[in-house]
């Protein structure tokens, strides 16, 4: 029997507060450094492990994700450099997906005072990418003959509370996109964030 | 906790044999003839549920998806009209998806003897389609301000035995398609068809 559909409640944009917090910057300056980074730091870790929350929200029962905007110049960054688009990042030594993708949210989206943090449940495994090379270019398989991809991203659905407050860094914009603005917009968001309402499609989405 | 990813079990192209059965012809011969069809069962029957399966084979560890070809002209009604790509077809009366989806990938994949057909373990959701109208368009969630859609299409996955008769009907040509071959070749294969490879992406793909 299949299992049953993963449930997700997804609550009024208008239940979170947004807060601004310090900045938080992007450690490398260019593709050309991000890259030359990711080679140094693959010769002593080895392949590297990211992982990305997919958050929902809704406005009027329409369903919106929440993904950050780096500048004005956001879409190029993410088309072009491959830069993060969901909140997110690099898993430390032996650190599981879920604690590393919950250490994640907080630093990019929780508040200054931990005493309002929210608590991250984290959901299932939406999709997955790998890097085959130290390029920008990655595939929702290990492409043929390739033996030791350089990066494995991982997507996660996130249970949001059902009210909170989020902290968002300053220099980085929080946008809420709804899903059919997303949907065959691949030109506009990259084929990651295009195929989005694809991969969500599966899920019980419970408007509350 | 976020729950452990289906395992699929993926076996060789050349464990499985491909018999030739009597044609399964389409009930309509233009889009125009199946969206009037469609529109006189919504008015006896209500929703129009379609079920498909997603069915998987490998070569030398390259995995294939298995779909129909209808003639020649596949690609083209597929991209223009629709018509079913993978096994499947519509759910009759209250019967469930999985007994639904095993009766038609019995009729359209079973051998004539039924002695040696396959068991079909029909497995997860991968992904679900909705038509607002009677039209070719279909979306992966409800458009905004649509109340009563026309028909829900969902894809399950599939667990195929180690190995196997098909029974091809005479007509249809049954492809394998490389994942990598199909991946961002929306061009050619169709929206639906050419995520496939990210909607699988978070299935454990284990290559037997
Ligand atoms: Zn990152
Ligand atoms: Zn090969
Ligand atoms: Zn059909
Ligand atoms: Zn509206």
């Amino acid at each position: 029997m299949p299992r049953t559909p993963q449930t997700l409640y997804v609550y009024p944009m208008s239940n979170y507060t947004m807060g601004i917090k310090q900045p938080k910057y992007e450690k490398d300056g260019s593709v050309r450094e991000r890259m030359l980074r990711m080679e140094q730091q693959y010769k002593s870790e080895g392949m590297r492990r990211h992982v990305e929350g997919i958050l929902l929200a809704h406005c009027r029962g329409h369903v919106h994700l929440l993904l950050f905007q780096i500048g004005n110049t956001y879409f190029k960054l993410f088309v072009k450099k491959n830069f993060c688009s969901f909140p997110g990042g690099r898993l430390k030594g032996l650190e599981s997906e879920t604690d590393g993708l919950k250490r994640k949210l907080t630093n990019k989206l929780g508040t200054p005072n931990p005493k309002y943090s929210m608590t991250w449940t984290i959901g299932e495994l939406i999709s997955q990418w790998w890097r085959p090379n130290f390029e920008t270019v990655t595939y929702p398989y290990i492409p043929p003959h390739v033996s030791s991809p350089k990066e494995c991203r991982k997507m996660f659905l996130v249970q949001l509370q059902s009210q909170g407050l989020f902290g968002v860094p300053k220099n980085l914009k929080l946008l809420a996109v709804p899903l059919f603005e997303m949907y065959s917009n691949a030109h506009r968001y990259g084929a990651t964030l295009a195929s989005l309402p694809q991969l969500l499609s599966r899920i019980h989405l419970v408007i509350c």
